[in-house]
């Protein structure tokens, strides 16, 4: 009977988006029931994710899509629950995020290990003139060949000896993860989440739109504390300081970054909940989101590589190959700030 | 007798500008008069300044200024033999060009191992998160030290090491040059210069503007040939491309660089000659030429700082923080085909 909770009650053929309830009323503010509408809908989209990644197994590819999509409903269900707690059973509400979050990490962790180890091999092509070699779907792409310096090479072998290692034990702790009892409460609780959403009492008669609005002021108010101007001039040179500081914990300096990416998500969901699930073609908040997770990516591939760089008995032309490397992601940040700060500055947000 | 020739037929006062002939009648072109005009003033600075050279001996600062002197004299000299070559004599022009290009080289050599050390050092300084030291005049600026990983402290002291031995072998080598008969039988031309500029019967009529005008458009179709719309684009990445090929040659994509540097230098050179010694105030000029010597001296840093790092048995750590800083000042090298970017296109070249 484990397996039950897997029917969710309205189950859509699988590859189709799940129905969507329809947005507000013409005459009336969104209330309670469009959260539910949207939390029904993904709870469902959750489950018939789940049910496609057993189905396919190990299959890298699909089961990589299936995982993808997952977490795409986890981190949505999660965002909702936190912008409008208020209508939301509070105790349910705040046991569930920390549980969604850990399934969403635990099984993000895998994709996030190869496509690091591609955009670092890829960095090592074009830094050594070498077109970068095409990526085979759900592998590791080949270690750099060719024309690269022995330090390009070694470095490049250091990285896929590394990364694929820590990408497999991230497979394995996925597999761990989903077959747990653990796992099996999250499943359960959004499973009840697809037929019957927790609302409070308020829910009947409370507007979304001020929650909503509260969640775009925190971004905007964290936008506001990003260091813009600066970003906004080409080849500030910020992103490298400290390149060489002795800290060796993650940049200071990318935490306000990371921090308005997860808002700007959130802000984004707080959207889709508005707009009956669909969220508003808007080409200015797609391409700062863009350059956020550009900017998230590059700074954790540079990490990676000075990480690599303490690696014990490494020839000192390896050494110099991952510094290159590092300098070049940290000045991937660097362009990613800058691509937000342009495409922020585009025009004002839209209030919901 | 040797020393005769450092006595200019009208000798300025130490420190004040040559006195400089005027520009062209309002009724005439400028001809070989204003040729000969600024030939002559350059070459009394010139020897004014290989005066002051030899008064200020050893003392580091005094020297340093005077040698910049000489080789401000000796570019416009040069430069305006070859720009205005048919009003001139030929074989005394040809025979010229290349021992001033060899003097001022031989004096440049040891202010730029000097200029290269002080911008390495500061790099790392800034790659560390501490604040740069302030160059002593004079002398290279003391390694950097406190906040700074094992490994960039290793790497200071190693350019520290390599670049002062460099700078010392050029300070011999340009002593022994200005001691040298070769040097005397220039310092000799450039006397004979100062007083009487051997023109070509041509050049009573010759009008200098055509010359100037191939001058500009030597530059302009130079300039043509850069890639300028991706140099445009802030944060292209084509700075690093090769950062690591096996290659350890200067940087082929450098070289028309380098070229239009030099092309803009005898452009405005022409515009003193038609303007009796004065360059016309132009921002756009300046801006160009400011960007592309930071773009020769950060080529020439990175260079420095991958020569380096092969030299034998140095730590891992030494090399990756020599790695940093070669693809920082390739970042640089970029960002200074950017800043020329801007500047070049904020309106046409005025014609002469």
């Amino acid at each position: 009977m484990a397996q039950q909770h897997l029917d969710p009650p309205t189950s859509p053929p699988a590859g189709t988006a799940p129905a969507v309830p329809a947005g507000p009323g013409p005459e009336g503010a969104p209330i309670g029931d469009a959260l539910a509408g949207y939390l029904r809908a993904q709870a469902t989209e959750f489950l018939r994710s789940l049910r496609q990644h057993r189905e396919t197994g190990n299959a890298a590819g699909d089961a990589g899509d299936a995982a993808r999509s997952l977490r795409r409903s986890a981190r949505r269900i999660s965002g909702s629950l936190h912008t409008f707690r208020p209508l939301l059973d509070a105790d349910w509400s705040e046991s569930m995020r920390p549980e969604l979050a850990w399934l969403s990490g635990t099984l993000a962790r895998e994709h996030a290990y190869a496509a690091r180890l591609e955009r670092l091999l890829g960095a090592l092509n074009r830094l050594s003139g070498t077109t970068a070699l095409p990526a085979q779907a759900g592998s590791a792409p080949a270690a750099p060949k060719g024309n690269l310096t022995v330090g390009a090479a070694k470095a490049g072998a250091l990285l896929d000896r590394q990364l694929t290692l820590a990408r497999t034990r991230a497979h394995s702790a996925a597999l761990q993860a989903l077959g747990s009892s653990r796992f099996h409460a999250v499943a359960d609780s959004v499973a009840v989440l697809a037929s019957e959403v927790p609302l409070a009492p308020a829910a009947d008669t409370t507007d979304l739109r001020p929650l909503a609005r509260a969640a775009q002021d925190r971004l905007a108010d964290a936008v506001t504390a990003l260091p813009l101007v600066t970003a906004g001039h080409p080849y500030n040179a910020e992103a490298l300081v400290h390149g060489l500081s002795a800290d060796t914990a993650p940049q200071p300096q990318d935490a306000p970054w990371h921090q308005v990416r997860l808002l700007l998500r959130l802000h984004r969901y707080a959207h889709e909940v508005l707009n009956g699930g669909q969220c508003p073609a808007d080409g200015r908040l797609l391409g700062a989101g863009q350059a956020l997770n550009r900017h998230r990516d590059a700074a954790e591939a540079a990490a990676a590589a000075a990480a690599a760089a303490r690696t014990p008995r490494i020839a000192p032309a390896t050494a110099y190959a991952l510094g290159v490397l590092h300098a070049d992601q940290r000045h991937e940040v660097e362009a990613a700030r800058f691509a937000f700060q342009q495409a922020w500055q585009k025009e004002a947000v839209p209030t919901p």
